[in-house]
């Protein structure tokens, strides 16, 4: 399958259609470029007016070349496209990159013939990146097949970004950083090669040791996250997605729906198939310079070994920020550094080696933090001061990075030509730089995370645990659903009860007996309800009895209550007495809900319930489905898990029940498509259980009449 | 009183005590320093055994110069600078810098040397900077009076430092960076000269416009929070705070205690003072290269000119997650544009001016940009594509910020030579440039941030409204605390009712018609409870009515508790009746308390009550004492904040007379330094007002007997 993108990636004939006399014309820029890059491939400059681009012949079409061209590069303008892709299909193509504007991005028009194209390409079994894009590069083969100038080194690191603009300024940075790559690869509108397809080629390329993503938006989310989830399992994935606070609150009608924002979406996403996600474009950067020297670490565990105080406790607050830590010193650890330093270094982590340390003491005491078990990865600084060596100290950075496989990563603080020089020999040997250590810090965090993620990035099986449900029961109270698409609370929890949901169900009792019976089934203490439908006020007619202890009181309740009405309303008709389950406050009010995300479908969010829900948002959001261990890392990363845990001596409620509604409830929303919204609140958790005490659920009535495909609704796909 | 540092600051003949013949020796690097920075003044060497020191004139002591020094450089090692500093003080030398280390850093014994030092200087009136620092340089004078072998350019920004070393890289980035400073001063130990009293001569500094600090802790609070509040009348104050995760949890007996971090109260005094305070070091990097550009916005309002879309959407996330936002671009600002950009332009802020850009279009942009009125500051950024022109872009961004006053930030995005000329271009014509759209939108929301602060910055009179609070009650009940320190419940609400703070204070009736009259004073509805010494259980007795409503029924309650009891309990001795307000749960319940930081003195927290208060931490931290608008400001601050405002229809609560509590309370703090810690938890707010059911108070026995200064436990003096 990967396979299938080696025409973009490592074609030998390559035709540049529109390829024009002027230096300033795209299609003449890109045959200078493949040439400058020296590309070992064959160019084939297509243009019916000229003989030659450039010197290089031409020829007038992509189906008079000498031999068929593995790629063609459209250089013509929008209008012009859907010719010679239909010029490539006749004369056996294989791939093709469109940097041309003005398809789907401009309107309706334009995607119309955007998927003309795709739909040619498809059939031809030729596959398309763009259109809108800057085209690849691959150092390693000396293939820039794009109209930037300029292509960085061969490296271990796949860019894979939908903006040309910036991948232009990554290639600009990383040459002055000597910073190398992999592929580097604009996705333009994706017509057909989208991220997941990248990623699903770079997992088994062998130069591709990480890939990082700069994304706009995603579109297939199911292929995104199976891909990620494959690129993940084997190699770290680093995400920047563009446009954090620009998505606007949706209108919506449950809690869940209000609090489940968009970007909070992205990040349970990103999370879930474990890749990181940072939040600022410098961080980006900054990882990009760590995962360039290709070490890897699984623990934010930090040793930092310093020349000042100040920036050590800087390293230390950007870590604490970040969740990571510092590595705990060992005592042989410590003898160790004791040997080498003066007796007045910090006999802790961070290791001062003080402001006099001359170039040989900072390399002993690298050495020694090295062999430290407990940390994953060393961070040298360095501050100029009066007797500091700012070169020799460089050097003893790469001699001690010799003797260890960790990330080592360097701050040289302040600047001057001796350090700008420093930097370029750090740099050249390998070692990560940067100009501050809360960046080192970030760039560390970051590529320790994607390890993290991974190992809850597990899809869970559909159905959560050993239980039938009644998915009979279900689908027909769904079925019945009025037109408003808005199900009643009694059909709602009747929904949960079909899945094996503990809800706190009203049920009709036609006699004393049968009263005793439900309340017994039910648990005590009871609320028992006159049930006629021509008593509103049921209290007013003393049809209420709260609190009734035992099979007696219940029926007792029931006799009264209906002799009550009788009495108060002798012309009512009587259907029986109604028996409700009375539920304390339990540990907690949550809520439980599933909302649909327009890119990733359906998500399941728990979140503190009460007043307060949608004052503090205090909520995890997954999308669905989600297994037991997903439930549980919900519910232990609210803020009021304490509450839930049992706080202060209070008895904790049962949290295995609590999970087994959230697994239950992932079920029910994988099974049924035709759900849009649902929500329990409360869903109360106690000692005794987790109960569901209001229930409601929104039922897309088109889909009802025209089921969609199974699972289609989902984000990420049950095994 | 600012003049007096000028013999640190504006010395004319310098002494450079313990100048040595070798070149690594510190004095010879400070005379050469000196020399080298071409100071205008005269430079003593001072040296027993040599003739010269460098060719330099040297003389055996200050006290066998041709002329009294003003300024001594002190760089012999610790134990001889008490020596020298007395025979600085016999010849009339008027101020010191002292380099060494070993003083109040390593110990009680060079504390106590250190102290002797300072109390000679101060017989002397001689002024002292350090110890163990690097001393200061002032480039407008020439003047490095430092061993760092640089010194950056004439400026208008002061660095003040604890930190040598930071100082040292600061001096190394700006001088690469071209970035000039007025002064540079590490105050090292700040055995004399801190913080405060460099702040209160920056301030009459005509060459300083700005001020930026790194600090590592905060010694003389009233002093820092006095002097920093007159300087940010007047300029900008940005301050890095350094260890933020480092403080431990103190031991606390009230939930205020445990939610106040010393961080949180960094925080609250930056924030009162007007300062702002950056989180690391970096921002205060980028801080530095906006303010050196000497231009001031008072809005976080943002135009941004983009020659591609990502960067933009960069700056617009940055500017939302920091609180600023993007100016509205008027109707005629909007016809500026249509006339000079092309029609695909963006219509919107960020204003794309498209990939294709020439440096005539971005000139033209940034004009019409620039006269937007809501724009308080303009943001340009470029990323290389194929057509742009990178240097003739930079002199179009340089051209039309001379149209203007307000700041014009710059993001040349990539890297390379061109671009490195770019950014060298727009540096030396005093346009400040970032490597990334985020970095530009921190620098110049921290600096308009400076400007929201001072208006919030006034100090409150100590008394906060016309209330005469019982200072005598008070007193008296303080007075009364037991061994423990801790006052009881009813004497600690007894304290609040002294200073008018509504409480729900049971009190004791002994007939029935006295126990109507109270309940009529507190309001209905109310508790009765027996009130006997030999009655514990009082429910078993039948010793507790709940709920009566008016008059009659507490006359009632009151025959029916004491008949109760008499059968229940002949033998017991009855005191009477307590009488208790019922409280429902209002709006919201909080705490109000207050607790004792070890630098800043008393502080006032406002925080969402109820089990989850220690959970969700939902809190408001202020230095006492607060006014109304700041205690209005802290309930605001409240996530619970709707809530209390009224939240779905709900009515809201009185929100004037929780202010007035919080002022209230405020006022009791600040006038009894005994008090270390008090609380009322919860203090429920309705619409019918703010009440206490709970309270404690903490005194420090100790204060009680040897009463301190009157306002000396606050870190912020009223007026």
């Amino acid at each position: 399958m990967s396979g299938e993108l080696d025409c973009l990636f490592t074609p030998h004939r390559v035709a540049v259609v529109g390829a024009g006399t002027k230096p300033t014309n795209l299609g003449h820029m890109v045959v200078r470029n493949l040439l400058n890059g020296n590309f070992d491939g064959v160019v084939y400059p297509i243009n019916p007016k000229h003989e030659s681009i450039g010197g290089v012949p031409a020829f007038p079409s992509v189906r008079e070349t000498p031999e068929t061209p593995d790629l063609a590069i459209l250089c013509v303008p929008a209008v012009g496209v859907l010719d010679v892709v239909k010029q490539c299909a006749e004369a056996g193509v294989k791939g093709i990159i469109c940097m041309a504007a003005g398809f789907r991005e401009v309107g309706p028009e334009g995607r119309a013939m955007e998927d003309h194209v795709v739909d040619i390409c498809h059939k031809a079994g030729m596959r398309l990146l763009g259109p809108n894009c800057l085209g690849l590069q691959v150092p390693e083969r000396r293939l820039n097949a794009t109209f930037a100038g300029h292509m960085p080194k061969p490296g271990n690191i796949a860019l894979v970004s939908q903006s040309g603009a910036l991948t232009a300024a990554v290639i600009e940075w990383a040459l002055g950083k000597g910073i190398g790559f992999s592929k580097l690869v604009t996705l333009g509108n994706a017509a057909d090669v989208e991220l997941a397809a990248t990623l699903d080629y770079l997992v088994d390329d062998k130069d591709t040791h990480a890939a990082v993503v700069y994304a706009e938006s995603i579109s297939d989310a199911q292929a995104f996250t199976a891909a990620a989830r494959r690129f993940t399992a084997k190699k770290p994935l680093v995400i920047y997605k563009a446009g954090r606070f620009a998505a606007s609150a949706k209108a919506a009608v449950s809690h869940t729906g209000a609090m489940a924002g968009a970007d909070e979406v992205y990040n349970a996403a990103f999370e879930r198939v474990g890749a990181t996600r940072v939040l600022r474009i410098s961080d980006l950067y900054h990882t990009i310079e760590l995962l360039a020297a290709d070490r890897t670490a699984h623990q934010p565990t930090l040793a930092v070994v310093t020349n000042a105080g100040g920036p050590g406790v800087m390293s230390v607050d950007a870590l604490s920020e970040r969740g990571g830590r510092l590595a705990e010193i060992s005592p042989s650890t410590l003898d160790a550094l004791n040997e080498v330093l003066p007796t007045a270094w910090s006999h802790a982590n961070p290791i001062d080696v003080l402001g006099d340390a001359p170039a040989k003491r900072y390399q002993a005491a690298i050495k020694a933090a090295v062999s430290e078990d407990d940390a994953d990865g060393i961070l040298v600084i360095l501050t100029p001061q009066a007797m500091t060596d700012i070169l020799g100290s460089a050097d003893a950075v790469i001699a001690a990075a010799q003797t260890t496989d960790k990330p080592v990563l360097a701050v040289w603080m302040g600047g001057g030509a001796e350090n700008d020089k420093a930097i370029a020999k750090l740099a050249s040997a390998g070692i990560p730089t940067f100009d501050f250590p809360e960046n080192a810090v970030d760039a560390f965090v970051n590529t320790t995370q994607s390890q993290s993620y991974t190992d809850r990035a597990a899809a869970p099986a559909a159905v959560a645990d050993d239980f039938a449900p009644d998915r009979e029961r279900a689908a027909a109270l769904i079925a019945g659903v009025p037109d408003s698409g808005l199900l009643p609370e009694t059909e709602s929890k009747e929904l949960f009860d079909a899945y094996g949901i503990p809800v706190a169900l009203p049920r009709l009792a036609t006699s004393a007996d049968q009263a005793a019976k439900l309340a017994d089934e039910m648990g005590y203490p009871v609320v028992a309800k006159i049930a006629s439908p021509d008593i509103t006020h049921k209290t007013d007619v003393g049809g209420v009895v709260v609190g009734p202890k035992n099979a007696d009181e219940v029926r007792a309740a029931f006799e009264q209550i209906v002799a009550n009405a009788k009495k108060a309303k002798p012309e009512a008709h009587i259907e029986g007495v109604v028996i409700e389950q009375m539920v304390g406050a339990g540990n907690a009010e949550l809520i439980l809900g599933s909302t649909r995300d327009p890119s990733f479908g359906q998500t399941i969010m728990v979140a503190a319930g009460g007043t307060s829900a949608e004052i503090l948002k205090d909520s995890a959001l997954q999308l669905a489905p989600v297994d037991a261990g997903l439930a549980r890392t919900m519910v232990e990363s609210l803020r009021i898990w304490p509450l839930i845990k049992g706080y202060r001596g209070a008895e904790g409620a049962d949290v295995d029940a609590l999970v087994k509604v959230i697994t239950r409830f992932s079920t029910l929303v994988a099974d049924h498509p035709e759900i849009t919204e649902t929500e329990m609140n409360p869903l109360t958790v106690s000692p005794s259980g987790a109960i569901a005490l209001d229930a409601r659920a929104v039922i897309d009535r088109d889909a009802l009449a025209n089921p969609p495909a199974k699972y289609s609704h989902l984000g990420i796909l049950p095994e």
